[in-house]
């Protein structure tokens, strides 16, 4: 015998651009939204009994309409609203897990100060977050996604394991580059949710720049306790930081000497280093 | 007081081509390769002791190492063989999780038969496994991930739920589209891996093609059951299906009637089914 | 003074699906379409007067209404029939430049033979076509685009130029891998399109396969040769092929001579080598 | 008869990281080299004799040698420099084409200052050139790719053409969003490359932002003016510009008006608007 233990299903990647006007003043909001319902659907798995399924089209069209009727000022705000929305109107469903990854443009800066309503790319970083209700159980995070970072200097790596399989040398200077992804839980949902990402990504990038690096692990969690102590809202926080090699380029086959000055940028492989750093 | 919870770290997407010359007639493997290993590793995280540190490049060369030692014919055989050498060489590794996708090369037809050494692409399908080794503990899965799939009928979707939030019609016929990810357990480590590969995709493509869908959740289950039922030696399996929307176009306004003729192919917003089956 | 010497607007990525119906064996159609129009517009550009300006939007309907009102059984003879329509219903559009890819789907096969309406994944290949009308002269070009490929032996690369800057040995037997991009000029509007692409893609992948290959350029002329002799409807191809590394690993430092069977495959830096034949 | 009638070939991605130390304080630079050459190889094609074939793997080394040996403020100066090498030392080569493409790091600000070693993502925008040789003549081209640009208001879009396959409505606000790709030319291989790019850059944003747009055509050509007028080193440019739609979301069926709050931002299909302006 076969049995349907779990289920679950969603619309993915709703994406949105609002645009709040206040006077010829524009804040301009850009997210894609990710949901996932699960809950009493097992007749629409088991007999094609869709009377309580939800039309993923139809939670498209509520991310649409709840972004037109509220107002809001943060995604985290805005993720607890339409889980809440689905919990409280469709009795079928027993978990909503609302995700958010927000596009960052940056005013642009004009002569006569920041410009009404005119913005640039502000790189490849997005604020995301989550909110998942069951009942009216809400865990909820927030954070930060490929926020690309280099330093030239400031890090080393030495005295690791020396075995059959090691070809890497000791160095004691070495290109430290990384794209962090972040993610924090709020210790209440009544959080102040832009200004802790404000003090989280400023701390995450202050803590990377000037912490001599011993290692990955070394500076991640460093950077760690650095965010949950300047961001008393938060009761833990997950980092998981590639390392985006920069590998010194053997110059000696040309008689030159590279003094840590040509490096070839390589994607993969590549190392990844996570932690995950929780208050007591 | 703030605590290091969890660490983990490792290499990913070690790339690799191994070619198995059996006289001229020439086997080719293409593989990338995901290590994680946790364990005892605080030091380096809060010392920058990297003393017990596996850098990530020796984790890579262990790779390429063992690829040429080791005969092996599936990913699974080659992922656990890995994990356990992690998990054998290294005591302070507490848990190694290594997961590989593989590359489907197709020989080449030509006019003598299978060509002995030259190979097409196979598409965007990818033969996907991970081998979790806790102490001797292993958890071992297999899958595909990627397998594209469309049907031009046979699809319907009718009966959800009508709220303020519906505005999509009933549709007795419907393209279904998908690309299909299939995570599936193994009972035992001695599995026919190949055998089973071969017959759980079958499987699903057949069933896809020839169930009359009600849902994609309808449909969904009965593939997660055939896949049961031909291939004895798994436990349980996970399918995760995108809906790959093909969305009518409304030709009215240019006096045309579509009848189930012309589409347009979006990639987002998209629907997401999953579910999971198990052998009770 | 400044001048706008050369203009032109069009819509990109007009994606379409078509089924065409005969009784229960379905045609599974899927192109994606770029526009381009040259001609009288400067009234556009020089004081936003758009009554010239045919939109992007209609273009794209057009696209869509076409695909429903006429036949076709090429992307070829789909790309000049646009064209066509462009130039005659707007005076004011002098060139007019179609561009269509092909998404390739297969048909599936199932114990009762070909499926009637099911398909799968047929690769990353796309097929390509391109007509440019200028007034009532057609430039029309088919080809494929992406067409992957690798043989594990038959190709060398030797006695290449000697100086500084070489590190790379000589080498006789090396993995050959590619991904072809073929675009074939037609003599003549009234060629077989569908022939032809089935034709020049043959001769394309069993040349490939087949030749003892001297180096890329001379692997490519000879496809290029051998496509112009087996497609009497060509006039010209133009051949670009990267050269999708597989790097042989260097073993030695664990001790283990590296016979030819591990590589790593690199998709970054690449050669890329192409040349233009003609018939003469 | 068939003939090779152009041939060239090249490596592609050449990746470099290049740190310049002047004391605690350092110079970034990460760069993206393509090279391709013409000239006397067709023995390579026609007889697979290599003996004038510049291994790509060569021009790779020489990239990275030279970016040892040389300093350059500017990636025109490196391309050319390139160029030149090729040409000077290899008397088979006729005609070197470099194109570089740098990833663009933001200084950290700290707050002490600005960072000394340490850098941010500035963004998906690239800074391009290309540098073409043949014997002694030079053409040289800089730009920008890439360059994210949204504006909330300020754009029109009315009076276009009306007829069957016209469904879209005249607008006199809507959002206007595009990614910019500026090609220009210098007048003088002596430009001051670096002050060239911040003006035209300034030039082609500033312009943008408060230029009241009727068209997508009608913008791109004032920019163009702009950066001639603002950049006397310079002859042509040539712009490039999506229309990144956002398209206002229907909200009537849920029984509210969008007063221009709400959109979707799609990727395609999407509109291409390119002009080419000339210094007379």
């Amino acid at each position: 015998v076969v049995e349907l233990k779990e289920n679950s299903y969603g619309k993915s990647s709703v994406r949105l651009t609002k645009v709040v006007r206040n006077g010829v003043h524009h804040e301009l909001i850009e997210l894609s939204v990710d949901i996932r319902l699960s809950g009493d659907f097992t007749a629409s798995y088991t007999a094609g009994d869709n009377s309580r399924i939800i039309a993923t089209d139809s939670m498209k069209n509520k991310v649409y309409v709840l972004a037109k009727e509220r107002s809001f000022t943060s995604i985290e705000e805005f993720a607890v609203l339409l889980a809440r929305h689905f919990i409280q109107s469709y009795s079928q469903v027993q978990r909503a897990v609302i995700s958010i990854s927000q596009t960052l443009w940056q005013r642009l800066a004009s002569p006569d100060g920041p410009h009404p309503h005119a913005f640039t790319d502000a790189g490849a970083e997005r604020r995301i977050c989550r909110a998942e209700l069951v009942g009216d159980k809400l865990e909820l995070s927030g954070g930060v996604d490929d926020l690309r970072f280099i330093k030239t200097t400031g890090s080393e790596f030495r005295g690791f394991v020396t075995d059959r399989y090691r070809t890497l040398n000791d160095t004691s200077d070495r290109i430290f580059a990384t794209s962090v992804e972040a993610v924090w839980t709020y210790a209440s949902e009544s959080a102040d949710f832009n200004g802790t990402f404000v003090a989280a990504r400023t701390s995450l990038l202050q803590t990377m720049a000037n912490h001599h690096s011993l290692s990955v692990q070394h500076t991640l969690l460093v950077m760690g306790e650095a965010v949950l102590k300047d961001c008393p809202a938060l009761r833990s926080i997950r980092l998981t930081m590639p390392n985006s090699h920069r590998i010194p380029i053997d110059l000696q086959p040309f008689g030159l000497e590279n003094d840590n000055e040509i490096f070839v940028p390589i994607d993969e492989p590549h190392g990844v280093i996570s932690g995950f750093i929780e208050r007591e």
